[in-house]
């Protein structure tokens, strides 16, 4: 709680992230879950993707919100490497349908926090993200 | 986060609360200060209103997260009574400018978690909750 409160503090002069959907999350609340959808949404399918978003998720955080995400049904994942085992994730059908939240999100975030990134932008830039970008 | 983890073991077997934005919110994260949001959106104005919705938020959570809408420029408050000193909450044109993430929520709930109360019922009993109900 503490650490939301500082978030909060800061959230008027200090910005993570350009991303309006990071941003509305630092007030909203826990915001990784819907952070690593947001990648995938955008077209990131690694761990090393998702650890190199500017937010910059802890990596035991985001190894269990991969887990949680796979039991819930909204990501699957396939082996795409052998030695040492890697995965590649992809959203479910039930996972791609969240993006109206993020896309309501964006909407409120370009509206009323100061400088975000415009939805115009996001949408121009998503699925053109390649692994390793 | 063994909390978190422990919140979505149950999501499929139990649910806290027949509201799709709240099942959603069991998935997707801490989820406190958008029932907050809900809940004035849903015509509720005070602290007791508040404590008596369905999902329980205990109440130091409750104040804070009041504290953090206020300061967000989400709510404000104005006084009601005296002594003792209670507050009416109520949402700014920019927290009620969260309606379209909430009901973006909705139908994502209603599509894909079943059991939750269906968007046509949530809008009809939107504005009708009377202060104490």
């Amino acid at each position: 709680m503490s650490h939301s409160a500082k978030n909060l503090k800061n959230t008027r002069e200090f910005k993570r992230s350009p991303c309006p959907v990071a941003s509305t999350l630092d007030i909203l609340g826990d915001k990784w879950t819907l952070l690593v959808v947001r990648d995938l949404l955008m077209g990131k399918t690694t761990y090393g993707d998702f650890q190199k978003s500017p937010e910059r998720i802890p990596t035991n955080i985001l190894a269990e919100r991969l887990k949680r995400l796979e039991l819930a049904g909204i990501i699957g994942k396939s082996r795409y490497q052998d030695r040492p085992v890697r995965y590649a994730y992809a959203l479910t059908p039930m996972g791609r349908d969240l993006q109206p939240v993020l896309l309501a999100m964006v909407d409120w975030g370009n509206r009323y926090l100061p400088g975000t990134l415009p939805k115009s932008r996001i949408l121009a830039m998503q699925g053109k993200t390649k692994p390793g970008e």
